[in-house]
């Protein structure tokens, strides 16, 4: 793309400097994929019959750019937020729980430190200021442009640039909140149509949920002109370090899992900044969430596994690098048709 | 049940002494299931928000009949078995491929040795008198008594009595079209209903499956009387192991993972004996053979993933072996709310 068109796209504002990382996204290594899908059609199985698994594996190839994949370093990151909207009675537990789920990640008794330990990852956990809320999006934006490009910053410099795979995970009480409000701003539709129980909400809990993301919808609407606007309006830290996170990697062509409702509302803001952003991610599991699956079906994107659940922490994408092990382990391991001396014909 | 009613329901045959197994079946340990769910409203999670995962470590725990389920041995068993009925031209592959697999199995070439290391598994792969292929079904039985209950028994020997699951898995050239056969004298419908690809059928070639499943089925109805003799006479020694090892299983109270389409008509065998013979089974994967699908909706199970697999070798059941570790590694390491100093009000 010549200069010029690049100063037309990328609209002024203080996410400037991200809007410009995205236009030099770079692409994946297609001799690799090729190579990973030639290999596949020679291993001993009928071809196409470890189906996704196949996928799974020649993408992994395509980003890391070498026909056998490999996951000797897994990074799970888990970023934690704290939300002013919580104000609005939008969740089931109280905010203090952030700080002390945090606690819980570091000590290893959260579900996704076993599951980290169970597939191989290690866990990066990020809080991010956990004491000072985002301001409550019904009555202001919820980051100051300071903060969102302070967070976004933190996100990218969280990802470890010799990871083979990155798993994005988040934790805050009140984020399903901005997760709708998001969804909502970039995808249009119904307040309530974005609005779940989240950690379990009852019936006039997610009405007030509901309303207060079209109240935040209602003031901010207008003056969301670029989705990392939007990002900064109605989204909160954990989210916006999401985004730095997942584009960061994308830089560095690090494959990412993504993971449920929260973490798939930030990607989308890079999805709606510019088509093709998310190329380098696979979404782990579709959550219990609701919206989760209109989300991922605005996304594009096929999760790996769906079992109902809906914690967050990068759980779903944990379960779905079980899932890539075993792919690659049978990309990588098989023998051919030529040297098992198996018959190939057909 | 008092004996006169068990006289009364096991119809005199060959597959009496299974027959009779099939009545004393033990069944889980309730006290063990409610301590795993106990146990799982304690953990460092909103309730239920692990899903699936959840019920699985809970349905280990009550088969294993404690609180805290394990997978320390994890045993995968492949049964090979070859099929007079290739002779109709029912697969894409001829028969030598069976045992050339057999040998890829044992120097670790296939994919399901390759998942089993991934997973943790060890791997055990019983060929079933290669040499010595079924009868064509459209024309005579499949087996004798004799050979059925020899496939039945080594089934049943091979299970690892102190195994904390077994996975099932198969390979047999042509054993789609005895699963089809199976599942058609089994739960009605046409021929063409349960009949697929397989390894890679063209239309014309499922044509002429679903005309031999079909000519079996005419032959072989009327005599079906016991679902045991329907294995006999339209199964094959692969699937009639695959019986005698899930049966063995359940007389263990050993939880079992189940594969595709062949190893899910091998169970349903069971299911139709009695009722509630598979609670100790779980379904590792739904198939990309269409009519998998079909045969779990009518056994009631559903699917741990769904990957567009259709390779067999217990490569579905290996995949869920991945989730279920994932979900023991939670359901026994996590902490509890009081343990971690988290909040749990709502």
């Amino acid at each position: 793309m010549p200069p010029s068109q690049v100063q037309m796209d990328v609209e002024t504002g203080w996410w400037e400097a991200f809007a410009l990382q995205l236009e030099v996204l770079p692409g994946n290594d297609a001799s690799a994929y090729e190579a990973a899908r030639a290999r596949q059609e020679t291993l001993t199985k009928p071809p196409g019959a470890l189906g996704r698994l196949e996928d799974f594996a020649c993408w992994l190839a395509s980003w890391q750019g070498r026909e056998e994949p490999q996951l000797e370093t897994a990074q799970a990151l888990v970023f934690a937020g704290n939300h002013g909207v919580t104000a609005r009675g939008v969740s089931a537990f109280p905010s203090s729980v952030t700080a002390q789920m945090v606690e819980n990640f570091q000590s290893g008794g959260a579900a996704i430190c076993q599951l980290c330990e169970a597939y191989g990852a290690s866990l990066s956990v990020i809080a991010l200021d956990l004491d000072t809320p985002t301001a409550d999006m019904t009555v202001a934006p919820a980051m100051s442009e300071e903060e969102c490009i302070d967070a976004m910053t933190r996100g990218s410099l969280a990802v470890n640039g010799d990871a083979d795979i990155v798993l994005i995970g988040e934790m805050g009480i009140g984020n399903t909140t901005a997760a709708a409000a998001l969804c909502c701003a970039l995808l249009g539709g119904e307040a309530r149509e974005w609005t779940g129980p989240g950690t379990g909400l009852d019936d006039a809990g997610v009405s007030r949920k509901s309303e207060a993301v079209a109240r935040a919808l209602s003031l901010h609407r207008e003056y969301c002109t670029h989705p990392f606007e939007t990002l900064r309006r109605v989204g909160g830290r954990e989210l916006a370090a999401m985004v730095g996170a997942i584009l960061e990697a994308r830089t560095r062509r690090t494959p990412v899992l993504l993971d449920g409702y929260v973490c798939c509302a930030a990607a989308l803001v890079l999805d709606k900044a510019r088509a093709g952003a998310l190329d380098h991610c696979l979404v782990g599991h579709v959550s219990a969430e609701p919206a989760h699956s209109c989300l991922l079906a605005a996304l594009g994107k096929e999760p790996v596994v769906d079992l109902g659940m809906r914690l967050g922490e990068g759980t779903g994408a944990a379960i779905a690098l079980g899932v890539l092990r075993g792919a690659v382990a049978a990309h990588n391991g098989m023998a051919t048709f030529a040297g098992a001396g198996v018959d190939n014909q057909e």
